[in-house]
């Protein structure tokens, strides 16, 4: 995977035979905002799907800055957890901030447990970004899950994270303000015209003591079974979103390469006489970079 | 603006004419999570502006999802409140899902704003993901909102927002939690060595009564005073994140044109069959582009 990451030729060689071992495994995407508790809503679900005796590999994307370029400690205690269980495997990936970092490995280390055999692939991410909302469009199913209680501006922002959610989650449910949430969601998917087929179901759960999380599972799997026609479309898609991502991250790792060199400072010097703008001098450095 | 969003070359060479104009606005980013209540500050700070007579642009960055394209209501109420305002300009940008939406648009709002004359810009966003943290770290000062009682995972997250915040506020100073919070990011401050020459203060404000906008503002003209020496290398690093950014959008621009036409069905077809996949697929899309 991390020849892939660089970019190198014989890690692409090695990608490309394991293409007719993929394609079994049914991937998951659960995405919501940070505080949402989806961390522990996944754990649950990989302690459900190992009851029935089926691997879960979980790729958890991390929001973390790339500033810091740090990782959330609760994913290395997460990872802990199922250290001795074979049939589980949990990786976080920075999001680094070049959509490199994104688009790049998270495909790879998917494509990668794929061809392993994993039964379940589950791509954990945060349903604030963009780049996290690509992730999850390319899911089998799609979870998103919501949360009482919190502010204005996430409510409005659901309104474009409803053509993406196959199962809605309404976690923390003890908490006030849950039953208002539901009724705020069953509104939005009253007036949403994209579900004529599937209207998502909106599940209440507490991840922290297991509550409902074997009703979600339940409604995944009637999503599986009712949706299964349009599972080809769905993964058409996907290939194309995947393809659209990578192109964009190898597209990036040129770029961030011409701005480290000489060919920029002439540019940046232009810039700060005043006589060039950052506008034209992207249109420089896109003619002189081959991408070929 | 919408010359250059489409990528006309008669609207790059109108934003190439502005060039001698720019440079005079200062710019200050506002980041911070989804519920912080910016907005609400921002308008403030707007106010606080006007008393002393200087104009105030604003971009509100949108986090709206590609999916519904839609805008945030309050968005244009706050329009409405100024609209007999020519010194202040509201403009909110939706980020739309590529990356065309938030790195053409955005910068190009801002050099025209500037070339008007405006004297402060200010870049509104929402601090989660990494467009809008791209944005803000190219601000003159930014100004990084939090806000007492969100989880675990937001304050991990905090440890990346570290070195772009200028200065902290912690907004909502009234809610349970903000002492525990002024402490947290205090002590993250002290660990840091990011900020040798100007430690970032942490104000506390409750926007909805205008409480601490002075004290604000005040902390906003020192950093402006104290880092006058250090805004010709910011300003360096921001041309070259901004050139970096409008590049992407470019070539995402290209990349979309290329998977809507021919080019991509015979791709497709082969990753279908499992002959080819996603990553040596995007290679392929990149050698067809000319971007030049």
């Amino acid at each position: 995977m991390r020849l892939v990451d660089d970019g190198d030729p014989s890690g692409l060689a090695a990608i490309e035979q394991l293409n007719p071992h993929t394609g079994r495994a049914y991937v998951l995407g659960v995405t919501g905002n940070p505080g949402s508790g989806k961390s522990t809503l996944v754990d649950g679900l990989i302690r459900q799907l190992r009851t029935r005796g089926e691997s879960v590999g979980v790729v958890a994307i991390d929001p973390t800055s790339p500033f810091s370029g740090g990782a959330i400690l609760g994913d290395r205690v997460r990872m802990a957890d199922h250290a001795l269980d074979e049939g589980v495997y949990i990786r976080s990936v920075a999001t680094r901030g070049n959509l490199g970092g994104i688009s790049r490995s998270t495909p790879a280390i998917l494509h990668v447990l794929d061809a392993m055999g994993f039964d379940w692939l589950i791509v954990e991410t945060v349903g604030v970004g963009q780049d996290e909302v690509d992730i999850a469009a390319f899911a089998d199913t799609c979870v998103v899950v919501t949360v009482p209680g919190l502010g204005d501006e996430v409510q409005a922002s659901k309104a474009g994270i409803l053509e993406v959610a196959d199962v809605f989650v309404v976690n923390k449910a003890d908490r006030p303000g849950a039953d208002r949430l539901v009724r705020e969601l069953s509104q939005m998917l009253d007036l949403d015209d994209n579900h004529l087929r599937w209207r998502p179901p909106i599940v209440r759960t507490i991840a922290t003591s297991n509550d409902g999380l074997g009703e979600l599972l339940g409604e995944v799997e009637r999503h599986r079974a009712e949706a299964g026609a349009d599972l080809d479309a769905r993964r058409h898609r996907r290939n194309r979103h995947l393809t659209r991502l990578l192109a964009l991250g190898e597209a990036a790792r040129r770029i961030d390469e011409y701005l480290a060199g000489d060919g920029w400072q002439a540019l940046d010097d232009q810039i700060a006489a005043g006589t060039l703008s950052p506008f034209a001098a992207a249109f420089s450095v896109l003619g002189d970079i081959d991408f070929s």
